[in-house]
């Protein structure tokens, strides 16, 4: 009644919504399920059962008024509360210890993808899409290539019984400061994409703002946040340090969108920033579950975006999309094999890391998302780096799994 | 950048949203702690939190377009995670077992309020208020006067250390049946509010139509869910069982609400449902954080749509509504210390039992809402009405304490 109510306001039909939700966050679990049953990692089975849920096929999910623009915020607070949480996970002198071979296996693995996506893009011949700038569409398409999903890689090794390996030292510690240098690239990337011109300076700016941000935020907060944090766990009412940690996070997320650089780098500094707490355990122990509840509909909500009729290869423009895919998967798994002998000096079996820094995740998810928001790549493109994104993840547990084997 | 992005296509500014979000968040943790630490329920702290937050103060919480309509639907998600969590809470076999003293207290604490509140309004002499049907508006100004507050009874009898007295079984369990009741007197209520005719055959289906939604979902509920999910849990997706539950929740909200009940019944009779499943212990220690962090938002919210200026002594229509609040005050505190007496043949204190009645709370302003929402209270005796609730919960825990210590 309450609801009837509210719509005869003309206000948003909570009540539709909230089923929404409901069904987003049911086929989200099913369909993870289903993809962990066949032994592969559950973002997958979000990402179908969003494209299931989608304008294309079941039409569930909104994709216009107000209802779109609730998703859209619950999209972004999930995936505001998965970079929190991978924040938190993040330690920052284990980081800095597994040293100099992670740095160059992350250096490399971030520029060779990057430069071989924007070069194909920029130079090679592809089929033409129209109305894309080549030069911003470039460096989008080489964004989206760079980032190795530390969620995907972590889960797959934790599973494999493998962790304690060098090899999944280094996997692990290049994907950490390879998400860090996604970070800073998605600023880079935001940027283009609210229309700043590509001059070397204004890239440089940018690199600064979002560097700057997250120096700045980490050093103030490492010092001054466990003291507040002290005092805040003296509080009596009930579940103090999670709604502080929550307000935290979308404060610090909200300061970094207000400063010029984006939110999720403002999550991800609020969790670095927590993690040096000393009430650390806690504050992971509780927010991991809400951000569980909020990260799927994100994934559904991108899969949602996907164009189903874009991939159907019975049509030239199908066709032409699913050859762009190939190409970038192509490139993808190249790139990132390459990284793997990017320490030389250093013994340890360089296809096993190549192979673990294939899988892409949400951060190539999220460039392709603002990508198609803001028009820089038009839908065929945005469908086609999902299918690289899907193709990589799908790739390296199975490959991971058979090297891991051999020994 | 995405939000500048964002909010250049026209949208929502996410960005402020979050930090509006994250202001309400510590605003209702400082000012419950403070009123912990005074000595009363934090929900005080957090009504207090929104007054001062809301648009007659610092105007941090929006009042009017997409942002105001984004913090009223996660204030609704707040009360319906709430309603699920009081629900998970609430044993009906315990709810059985207490038996005819507590169902006596409870139908006089109801009917007596609501008979003393609606004659008040319709008959008694009362400052006029401008617009107000006076039947309708004298059936909410009964209707929020009825529900006592679960949560704040039960958290000041466990913080006295008197869970376990005969006194305290009786007033949780009326406080129980109460909360029932309430909810069927909200569906009755949300109806008159969405413009029905107040007709006996009319009220009486809308009766019907809440207690049948509750019966049915609850009997169907209680023998098929938990069966489903004896396979759930089976699952192996992380928080599989929080994010089902949740899912069910908002599902079964939605359901009540389409079939012309209110979301929050569907949200009390969801948590029914899952209190007898075997994974009980888990749900509710998972779904009680979640509940924790949205629940202020409600509360705050609601304390933001109080006009400050009308509580001003020195105008003529202040001190109008300062005299309704105080009348209403006085029916809500002698009708429910009338309810103790309601059951003469048992042997307890009853003048104990009739002050741990007296808290009104989340049901009471759940009323309230609506009842401004929709036109039918004006926003001077919604004032009133919020007074009414803060004043009982102010009053009862330092009386129940002074009472228990007298022993």
């Amino acid at each position: 009644m309450t609801l009837t109510l509210l719509a005869a306001e003309g206000g948003v039909d909570v009540a539709r919504f909230f089923l929404v939700l409901a069904t987003m966050l049911v086929g989200a679990k099913l369909l993870g399920e289903l993809a962990e049953r066949i032994g592969q990692p559950a973002v997958l089975g979000e990402l179908v059962a969003g494209v299931l849920l989608g304008g294309s096929a079941l039409a569930v999910v909104p994709t216009e008024g107000t209802a779109a623009e609730l998703v859209h915020v619950f999209a972004e607070l999930g995936v505001l509360l998965l970079l929190f949480e991978i924040g938190l996970e993040t330690d920052l002198r284990q980081m800095f210890r597994v040293g100099p071979a992670a740095l160059a296996v992350a250096c490399v693995g971030v520029a060779l993808p990057f430069a071989l996506g924007y070069a194909y893009w920029a130079l090679a011949p592809h089929p033409a899409v129209a109305g894309a700038d080549l030069t911003t569409a470039g460096i989008f398409i080489g964004a989206t290539l760079t980032a190795t999903s530390v969620g995907i890689t972590a889960r797959v090794l934790s599973d494999l019984g493998r962790m304690n390996t060098p090899e999944a030292r280094i996997i692990i510690g290049a994907a950490v400061i390879d998400d860090v240098l996604g970070l800073v690239i998605l600023s880079v990337v935001s940027g283009l994409a609210a229309g700043a011109a590509v001059t070397f300076l204004g890239v440089l700016r940018t690199l600064g703002v979002a560097v700057g941000f997250l120096v700045v935020a980490v050093l103030i907060g490492r010092f001054a946040v466990p003291r507040l944090f002290d005092v805040i766990v003296r509080m009596r009412v009930r579940y103090v340090l999670l709604v502080f940690s929550i307000a935290f996070a979308l404060g610090l997320a909200s300061l970094a969108s207000l400063a010029g650089s984006a939110l999720i780098i403002g999550a991800f500094a609020a969790g670095l920033i927590l993690s040096g707490t000393n009430q650390f355990d806690t504050i992971e122990h509780e927010v991991r579950p809400v951000a569980s509840i909020f990260a799927p509909i994100f994934f559904v909500s991108v899969g949602a975006s996907v164009n189903l009729s874009l991939l159907n290869p019975t049509t030239p423009a199908a066709r032409a999309t699913l050859l762009v895919a190939a190409a970038l998967t192509g490139i993808a798994i190249v790139s990132k094999l390459a990284a793997g002998w990017a320490a030389p000096w250093m013994p340890f079996r360089k296809l096993v890391v190549g192979v673990g820094m294939v899988p892409r995740g949400e951060v190539g998810l999220i460039f392709a998302d603002i990508g198609r928001r803001s028009g820089v790549l038009p839908e065929e493109v945005f469908g086609a780096v999902l299918l690289m994104v899907m193709a990589t993840t799908f790739v390296a547990p199975p490959a991971l799994k058979a090297l891991f084997a051999r020994e």
